[in-house]
């Protein structure tokens, strides 16, 4: 039989990649990243002057589709593939990146006269304006006893489809009321590819509140938030939820011209790209901590039993892995956080030193951090630059650095950074292991586990574990091919469950990153400020909210004017 | 009569300044800085590995005579004028900054086999690692109930003379014995001028605990700290205490060939560089706050009683003016944490659209900060990047920045460090007044009131108090000139006393800054954010000492090594 392969197609925060993957061996033929052309918007709406307020997250979704468009056709080109052997396309996506859409599926930010609106466009993942909303919807949960709290660690994020949905509704009635629908943005472009807009389970599980057997919050629930919203579901996410590795429908005549992918290709449901890493990484078993580190972190973990450990985004029943129960935790910024420091902190003399020695500035930071030893510079930050999103589920707090002198410099700022996402992983095992759910062993990957070396060992040291790493700088993206596979089934070349897909082509590294004795020591002190400070300012008062109040009472007064 | 003038030497932290000014109406005719060949000391002893623990800071007495040879001869220069009018030299100096001395006056960091001993050198008023040694200080004159600790609010600073010394006792005995005395550098430089090494009041009552009735703490309170500290006074302090504006001696005649003024020029006895300020900018009486604002804040107030005020660095009879009680208090950096910031955490495209605009960098982030409103960059910091000298007197206790997100701004934070400054200064006035000591007005001077506009109106809106400033980039050598005239005497042109000068030689803007309503109210609701913030780091716990610990115990490790 032909060698046979997949097509991964991995949707970013700030770009989108597509890896063109072998079904015998996992390795990869080729891959191409393509840049959203416009990243990020959180600044202003695309040509225009509309100034979005603070925690504001969009994106245009014509740069998923440009993804698919250039991606797509230089892969096939590096890699000299017949597309005939291509079987079978995956699509993991951000979420919840969510878009409302009219009975078409045309995102309402195409019409001319909704373009100035911002409730029109795509709400990117890490919008944080619903916070409000989410607030009240958890203070009505609470208030009814919805059981489904519980699956959700107590609260529900204002990253999440239901308070964006809200927000909608109250900001934007015009909006709410043209929409046909609001979608995640994973299953609109598996649509893009189809023409078959459907919902996936692990999109819909982790975060519209969806469950194999009970589905979605009743409507009496709804009918309590606002009488408006009784019939939400039927009205406005409407439609059946699909399990991981459904063939979603074949790719059209149209998408296969503009690819040049053969038509008729199965392309899977779309997936969480976090959730992706999982089998990416062959872990399909209890006890291993995936860590998906980039922009942001994802924390995944299987287990035989449902346990409701609070603060923890989410435990869907195969949300991730068939048989299992699939809990989710998450650091909405990582990366994000040491590129705001890159971008926004780092002095000239460094980005000089860092020319003259010919490498980046990330690069010579990593190098001077990783002379000191931990504590050494005094130290200690909050990882919050874009709230907390587990353990303590709260978009409105925000980031700290303490400790500073007149003698502080930037590569201890660095690796405070650095040290206070690892700090924040801590936090997130800890509550995972006071409530019986074990993580013996950590398995990284994203860019950062295979750029920042000194980051894997602060890691390692913080909470003294061995970590692997994958062999891959692509892991959600082969995740998503290996569904690919699946939906393409066994007849055809793929597989016939994830499991086996994972048998074959998981990808880890040899070398393994073992803790520092020495460090692990230092880190339980330190660790044990930065609990003070997360109690202080995650628990005991409301300093960072009120902060964030008066902030955004003076830039409306200003919008006003 | 020939117009008389008089020479004002003001040495700060990082430079010396001589300037020449007319007594018959203040206007200064010249002036030369001269910046410190060795800077502050805080990294390693000069020529030498020896890395210094944090915490020190250290100067070369050598710099301090530098700047009379290269300034005095300069300012005569440019002024043209005949040194036969210049009558009188006062010199201001920073303190406590203080060296040991041997028996003719040489500084002990002179001799060969010193040299490579940190505490042979000068210890500058920032100098910190003597914090322990200030806490046993505490500790010890509370058990005893030494009525002395209610003049300095309760505790004395560990930038003080005595903490400073028994540091040198303690951790270098071989200086402690070898030195003859230990000295103002202010003193010393007047040693210098004269050869007369005289300890000057200011000083002496505001860093040494020494009082115009009851002199230095007695024998039995040293003798308790140490039994070997009992005679300190007599073998290590000695000499008498002469008021401000006293005739230290005449310009020697090596000096005068070095500097070109005459010899028998009157020198007067040293000043505290802030204490100076006050007369030059006219503030005789009660109710007037004068701000000596650069590297560090130095707060001082006139009240025709005494009162004991918590946590405020000190009061002395006849401190500042004869016949009123002097009010010191202080914030250890103000521009110092703005340059800290500009030199370690401003990025590269505000160094380009600086250099593009055609500005520096302080005045590109002043411009844009300007365009924000209070409260909108969410931002709120504490002005503790060199520890707190007033209010809380701790050393051991480190900056903080808070409310940063993946949105924050360099001007934003620029922005949040100005008005973290102001918070500080806010909390002084307000302890002031809790005692019934009044603040009605403010008087700014130093480089920040000249330079920073933003600034001046933040302090304002703040402190919801009227500023007036200083029409002089060089108010305290204006001061230090002024006592050089006291010194004088009117008969050979000077004055009777400091009013009389004052009345004659002080200068102050007409602009006055006036708070803006509007502000004033934000400005109230971050200053309760600020509070809790001082209250929970400054007083309800020990992270930031507990991070120091954990800093020192890694770097001393590290020097073991």
């Amino acid at each position: 039989m032909k060698e046979t392969f997949a097509i991964g197609v991995d949707y970013g925060t700030e770009s989108g990649r597509a890896v063109l993957v072998s079904l015998q061996n996992g390795i990869e033929i080729a891959d191409h990243v393509v840049l959203y052309p416009h990243g990020v918007i959180d600044e202003y709406l695309p040509d225009s002057n509309i100034r979005l307020e603070p925690g504001w997250a969009l994106q245009h979704p014509a740069d998923y589709v440009y993804v698919l468009e250039i991606a797509l056709p230089e892969i096939i080109k590096i890699s000299g593939i017949d597309p005939s052997q291509i079987i079978g396309i995956g699509v993991d996506f951000t979420s919840c990146t969510m878009l409302p859409v009219d009975e078409r599926g045309v995102p309402l930010c195409y019409q001319a006269e909704l373009r100035e609106k911002p409730h029109s466009w795509v709400k990117l993942w890490k919008h944080h304006a619903a916070q409000y909303k989410a607030t009240r919807l958890n203070e009505v949960a609470v208030k009814r006893g919805e059981e489904f709290l519980k699956r959700y660690g107590g609260k529900i994020s204002s990253e999440w489809m239901l308070p964006k949905i809200w927000q909608t509704y109250d900001e934007a009635p015009d909006i709410f009321n043209k929409a046909n629908r609001f979608v995640e943005a994973g299953d609109w472009i598996v649509f893009q590819l189809t023409n078959n807009l459907l919902k996936n389970s692990c999109a819909a599980g982790y975060k519209s509140i969806w469950h194999k057997q009970e589905g979605y919050p009743d409507k009496e629930f709804f009918k309590e938030l606002d009488p408006g919203l009784e019939n939400l579901i039927e009205t406005k996410l409407w439609g059946g939820v699909y399990p991981l590795g459904t063939k979603a429908g074949e790719l059209t005549e149209q998408m296969a011209q503009l690819t040049g992918l053969e038509p008729g290709t199965a392309v899977a449901v779309g997936i969480i790209d976090a959730h992706a890493s999982v089998p990416a990484m062959g872990v399909v078993e209890p006890g291993k901590m995936v860590l998906a580190m980039g922009t942001s972190i994802c924390h995944m973990l299987l287990d035989s039993k449902e346990v409701h450990v609070d603060g923890i985004s989410g435990v869907v029943e195969d949300g991730i892995i068939e048989g299992l129960y699939g809990y989710e935790a998450g650091q909405p910024a990582a990366g994000d956080i040491f590129a705001w420091y890159v971008d926004q902190a780092v002095p000239t003399y460094v980005q000089e030193a860092a020319n003259e020695a010919g490498v980046s500035v990330y690069h010579w930071l990593e190098m001077r951090a990783s002379e000191l030893k931990p504590g050494e510079s005094g130290l200690l930050a909050l990882d919050w630059w874009n709230g907390n999103r587990s353990t303590l589920v709260d978009a409105d707090l925000s980031g700290l650095l303490l400790g500073v002198t007149l003698q502080t410099k930037p590569q201890e700022i660095y690796r405070a950074l650095l040290e206070s996402t690892a700090f924040g992983t801590r936090k997130v095992i800890d509550t995972f292991q006071n409530s019986g759910v074990m993580v013996d062993e950590l398995y990284a990957c994203g860019g950062l586990s295979n750029k920042n070396k000194l980051l894997m060992q602060i890691y390692a040291d913080v909470n003294n574990r061995m970590i692997k790493i994958a062999d891959s700088n692509h892991t959600p993206a082969i995740g998503a091919a290996m569904f690919g596979a699946v939906a393409a089934g066994k007849a055809n070349g793929g597989f016939e469950n994830i499991i086996d897909a994972a048998k074959k082509m998981s990808r880890i590294k040899k070398e393994v990153i073992k803790p520092d004795p020495a460090n692990v020591q230092v880190y339980e002190k330190l660790y044990k400020e930065y609990n003070k400070l997360y109690y202080y300012f995650g628990r005991e008062n409301k300093l960072m909210k009120n902060l964030r109040e008066i902030q955004s009472s003076q830039i409306s007064q200003l919008n006003q004017k």
